[in-house]
């Protein structure tokens, strides 16, 4: 039977994103948000209403002919009430694995991708041994719902072990090797309903108080690195039996490659691909979850993205720079909150680089962090 | 006032465009067409009334910041109702000039464009005149709401002129001299509201029985003759001081370039923008509207569009062929009804006639043109 109706689970900007790809593809998308302004709303018919209304759920899956998401921390509870109606893209599997840090950096493990060493710490008695397996300079995470950098805390010392794991209020969490990475990297990548991947250009991001702020593509690595973060994706993909798009972190230390997280969803630095890839992430998720060949991934020139967070910039001004595309995503502008990322493109890495640099600087006197 | 509200004038697929490409920049769209399944509706309001429904378009009007329109046919009343509230981009006289092939040619010889000999036919004295100034190989052309081939008889020898407006039902019509063309290209162009204009690379179009089949960006034509068709595209949106997107169409013809018409909106040769040039048509012609700066128009690769017309391959089969972006318009197929279009990109001349064959099949398969 061939797709129509697609539903998605959250109606963040994601949404926004995957409905505006869906709509040439003549796909009509529902998405289920408890926000009444759910940023979505403009591209598909808006399902308001809240995450254990399980009654809202089922009406929701009935509607359409499948389901996919784009924020993956909707409750056990409501996924499985979907599931158990409609077929779920990306499966439960990819987001029971990337749920919680530390199955999925054994899943990572597992597949053959590098990862830095870890262990758990969910009883005080877990503290040394994390420590001994570890070492004492590393990142203490909570296992489940951390993102942009809440729920973490950097330890220097085997003495702040313990003062970090009281700030996260005792939640079981993971202890992670500090990485002294050269460069952040990540692979955003597709697999198809027929088992075909796809994978876009490395890209090497920049964070600002844990969260995304820039994104070049392609990065600026040898090509035996980007071939191995291409390979990682792929690995991490078929592990999971991926459909759909789903982003890849890693780290660039000491000339090696170190996975850091994955995203089951498209993902922020996938952004760029909307101007500056032959199909962009979005298409490609809705394309997999709708069974249709994925597009090529290809970039012709160089391309980046900065994120507009907290504030916007007028239009007029980030336009006014060659090679802009902005899409502000209708949300109310609050610090630390993204509101609107811009794409550029440049025929060079130095048009773009300079650019870039005017686009920075346009973007940080509006960028409102916390 | 900055711009936040666009009423669009007509809701068929150039609509659904313009509003898909408004989104992103924060822009609320809201479609005046009388079908009730108007396929713009899936990317904005759609308020449902019959052109001649004043009160109707005067409360469309005070809804919005400006008003553009997708479909130059607009009753000359109806358009007047609005514009008598609200800035219309582009300004009636760029539908004035548009919408009479007299005043068309009038207009383009006056601005420096060349064109074809041509001669009015209103009345049976009027024929002898135009055989004398025109020639006895030419077409004979309705003055207004001509489109897609429509209109218009071919005219071979001094006997076939009367035959041929009396088959034109005798409406005031327009008499030119048959271009022995090589090539049909256009420039699709924009202006925007502080005057600066900016030029999309020429294609080259293919029609089938007056339709619209095919497009290649850039058209394979000299820089010589590129620079002229760019040159008179500036001097056509200067000449009608036009806000927004047009198109010129002409001929090549014996190494030289003879306009032949204007489309004053965003138009069919410009579709391959939305994956093939860094800011498509539609969105040029928000920005423009919205009093925005305008965008690169430039293209990275070479790039073609495919219309599907009367009938819609399996999607399946489309997005098989790589580099291809389909859009379907959520319109009911019928034989010489455009229903989609097909985009695709290569990195090259060779790659792109290759992929464009295999395209050009699947779509001939479906294509009902008559």
């Amino acid at each position: 039977m061939s797709v129509r109706k697609i539903g998605i689970l959250g109606g963040g900007q994601l949404g926004q994103m995957l409905g505006l790809a869906a709509i040439p593809l003549d796909l009509e998308c529902v998405f289920y948000d408890p926000a009444p302004d759910a940023p979505a709303r403009v591209a598909g018919r808006h399902v308001c209403a809240a995450w254990d209304d399980l009654d809202a759920l089922a009406r929701f899956a009935d509607e359409v002919d499948v389901v996919t998401f784009e924020f993956e921390n909707v409750p056990t509870k409501s996924l499985a009430a979907v599931a158990a109606r409609r077929a779920v893209h990306p499966g439960l599997r990819s987001l029971e694995l990337t749920c919680d840090r530390i199955r999925e950096k054994e899943f990572l493990r597992d597949a053959g991708v590098p990862v830095q060493p870890f262990a758990a710490v969910s009883t005080t008695a877990d503290m040394d041994l994390a420590l001994a397996a570890v070492g004492t300079h590393g990142v203490l995470k909570t296992r489940s719902l951390g993102y942009d950098g809440k729920g973490q805390r950097v330890v220097r010392s085997a003495a702040e072990l313990a003062p970090a794991w009281d700030a996260l209020g005792r939640a079981p969490s993971i202890y992670e090797a500090f990485v002294p990475f050269d460069r952040e990297v990540s692979v955003v990548a597709t697999r198809g309903a027929d088992g075909a991947c796809v994978v876009y250009p490395v890209v090497e991001n920049l964070h600002t108080q844990g969260i995304l702020f820039r994104s070049i593509a392609p990065a600026p690595i040898s090509d035996l690195l980007a071939h191995a973060a291409e390979r990682y994706a792929r690995q991490v993909l078929e592990g999971l039996g991926h459909i759909g798009t789903l982003a890849l972190e890693m780290f660039v230390a000491d000339g090696t490659i170190i996975a850091n997280e994955i995203a089951p969803r498209v993902h922020n630095s996938g952004h760029w691909t909307i101007q500056g890839a032959r199909t962009s992430q979005f298409e490609n998720h809705m394309r997999a979850v709708a069974g249709l060949p994925l597009g090529d991934t290809g970039a012709p020139e160089p391309a980046a993205m900065i994120n507009l967070i907290g504030g916007l910039p007028p239009l007029s001004e980030i336009l006014a720079i060659p090679g802009t595309n902005a899409q502000f995503y209708g949300k109310a502008p609050r610090a630390g909150r993204k509101v609107g990322h811009v794409n550029v493109v440049a025929p060079t890495r130095e048009l773009l680089a300079m650019r870039l640099a005017d686009l920075e600087h346009v973007a940080r006197i509006h960028n409102r962090l916390a």
